[in-house]
């Protein structure tokens, strides 16, 4: 049985962690960490009777679990996995925030312990696939154009997942323009454009997150999409690395490194 | 048995047509015209033996045929139009290149004439089906977007095709933006904008000519799709210009007008 | 300002009208019918404080409202409806459950009343256009099939809106088989059929209820899709016959005959 | 240079093999084999004007080239292989035809001989990475179902790409029916079974060749979509294999297994 810490467990991702746990046979919340709890009853927030609450890091021992789930917050997630690593648990890490220099001292400290772990800023199992395949297609696929959509109250263009996709594709293709001289009659019709790979974002209500990878080669195309339905979604990737975590052998970056 | 005149037999369209005519029992073509002539024989273009040929319009007497089908290029379409009308020819016209004006007077003159008849600059029945649920979705989906996917050739973005859409939209819905708030990182990211629809243009190595209109709501999205392959899908909406023109009773513009 | 009495208000359905009616500054909810209350306090359900609260046809009176909006239980619908007409209601009907008879004779009820009003399975704007475009480009486009993609747990295949597009389509083609010499080497991979048309029903966790249509057609292909996310996508159907149901001139069966 | 030997150089894969090879500068047809020869000129097929011509593998010299190159047709296919391999060819076989007995045979005998090589029954880039993904992504996704669209000509269903993707599904995920208890009220509506993979296969005219495989997982959907457009299609794969043929330790089947 591998114990866990679930770090931000009364929020709404913490919340959906709690859920997924519970289907998972070897695996059960031992502990929790919340700055303020309405309740000291572990049931109110489906959590097993004998779970410790803690409110604090100081007050966690040692030995509460043996990993460490982090859905909390920006401003909280350096100082909880750095505790965690100096304590001996294994951290898997959803939240978001860690600059690339803290990613790196964490890394190292980990190293140092001896501790696997994984830092993930997409848990969605569809998405980490599409920027994967996408990276690996390009390979063979040099011309690539990607097309996102979102509902309509997403405020930046193009998604943060987007532009990580263009980013991983960036890395193994020639930076080049695939049609340089097609002119536009409506400025922004060929989309943004990231070292040569345009990005097209669509907003729309009832959209809810969704990415086209368009490869396109003499006589044919090849076409990634992957669509998020809800927040459930990133409990598939969640859960993969429950089942990874014991055995890596160093603090990963990325879900996709970890497949 | 209606007969038919087809002014640009020779050319890559016009040869698609002398193959439609022949799968139609009700039709034949009974003369056509072309400026240069490699061959004065009518079998070396696909054309029944006893076919007239004529280099000029001067040639072409008043009763060579029912029907004035026209895919000869911009220089000549005027001329060859007016001459059609003025002589009792029903014209299906396929050529591009009349001025608005230009169709205004031909109209007329059909009128004058009691002659129906057809310009369409687009006989893709796929297309012209996806303009027309387009408009009329519009209407119950006021939030919209249009994505088209063409050659790594193609010199203009938007297409015509997709740029003809968003003004069929914008005549039924009030123009407004759907996501005015959106900030793009990369500039072009949210496409073009025609009256508050967002056009985006993809240029790929594979695709042929492809659009996308795609609506959302609360809740649900609408996505009407259509795919031209090939030349050879121009022909269905000659198909049905031919079957009906016999009784229209103007000369209309626009194949979805005569649906 | 137009009144409504909400039959069914305390139900999933009649509590996304309460919303729906909410945003619609010319209508007003003014009486609400429900078998069991837990309260008689308006404001528990989302209604107007001066809303009455009815639980049997008998105690309302002729009244209480110009539109009968609908969303009970197949086992009262028949009643609730003539009961509205017979009392001077204009009905809109969500709730399944009517025979083919039963509209007949309140379609008939209705004609004598002098009073219009709709009666529709699916009030899914996306989907109501699906199928009217369908029957549309089907005449174009006779060769044709649909796929419909649903979450797992979904029992009967294909869709109740899959088979009610392929019967729309039946009755504007002549029957026959597409490709009727293809041989299944996994009996049932060219799908389930209806007069020639073929039916396709894929089951997934994840997916919510997808429908497309896809005509082929020589050289071009013409694809129509509708998506559903969640039930909020009906209310767009249930607007739209607020906003017409007082220029109805009869009972109407189905959104797509009242657009 | 790599000097290349083309059997089957004038039939249609032969002869878009010469184009492929004239835009890449490091590879030259040296030779070509064919059974039937109208000409005896090799700038009539489009080679070199110091290629050699052969008709039969008894004329053609050890040395004649590095790589071979293999479009025939299903009965030569096994001696010509045979023969480049005892010459000290490096085989590419695109020929269809082969049992897994010869396979395996061959393999053999290009172990002894130190020779790499590879037989592919597919050159499509796109279907090749589309099955290579698929498999991928079963390991997370195990609901999946697959849609594959073809033109009304194709005799048999579910296509051998279709189900060469199932089979490669059913090596990684435990069989299981992801809805079984949906009942179908259109016998074939559910599709084709393989192993508890549904296929489904749509015959329209207009479509060329296409294949979707669509997994759905809790809240999210992945899909992975290939369209061979036209035989040029197949050459990008060909490009591959001349790229790496010259480092491979054996002969391989299946173009995905050197990517």
């Amino acid at each position: 049985m591998t114990r866990v810490l679930l770090a931000g467990f009364a929020g709404s991702m913490g919340q959906q962690v709690v859920k997924l746990v519970k289907e998972m046979p070897s695996f059960e919340i031992t502990a929790g960490l919340a700055h303020h709890l309405k309740s000291n009853d572990p049931a109110e927030y489906g959590l097993p009777a004998e779970a410790k609450l803690y409110t604090s890091l100081a007050e966690i021992p040692a030995d509460a679990a043996d990993v460490w789930i982090d859905f909390t917050v920006p401003a909280s997630v350096y100082q909880n996995v750095r505790y965690a690593l100096e304590n001996g648990y294994r951290p898997i890490v959803g939240t978001t925030g860690l600059t690339d220099e803290q990613e790196s001292e964490l890394t190292e400290l980990a190293k140092e312990k001896g501790l696997g772990g994984l830092i993930a800023p997409n848990f969605g199992m569809s998405a980490v696939l599409l920027m994967k395949f996408a990276q690996e297609a390009a390979k063979y696929f040099p011309d690539v154009e990607i097309i996102e959509m979102h509902h309509e109250d997403k405020k930046d263009a193009p998604s943060g997942t987007a532009l990580a996709t263009a980013k991983l594709i960036a890395e193994v293709r020639k930076p080049h323009q695939t049609a340089p001289e097609a002119s536009e009659s409506l400025p922004g019709a060929r989309g943004g454009d990231y070292q040569g790979i345009k990005l097209h974002a669509v907003r729309l209500p009832g959209y809810v997150a969704h990415e086209q990878v368009l490869f396109g080669g003499k006589g044919e195309a090849l076409t990634i999409r992957q669509d998020s339905f809800d927040r459930s979604s990133f409990m598939s990737g969640v859960k993969v690395a429950l089942e990874k975590v014991q055995e890596l052998d160093s603090l990963y970056v990325g879900l996709e490194n970890i497949l």
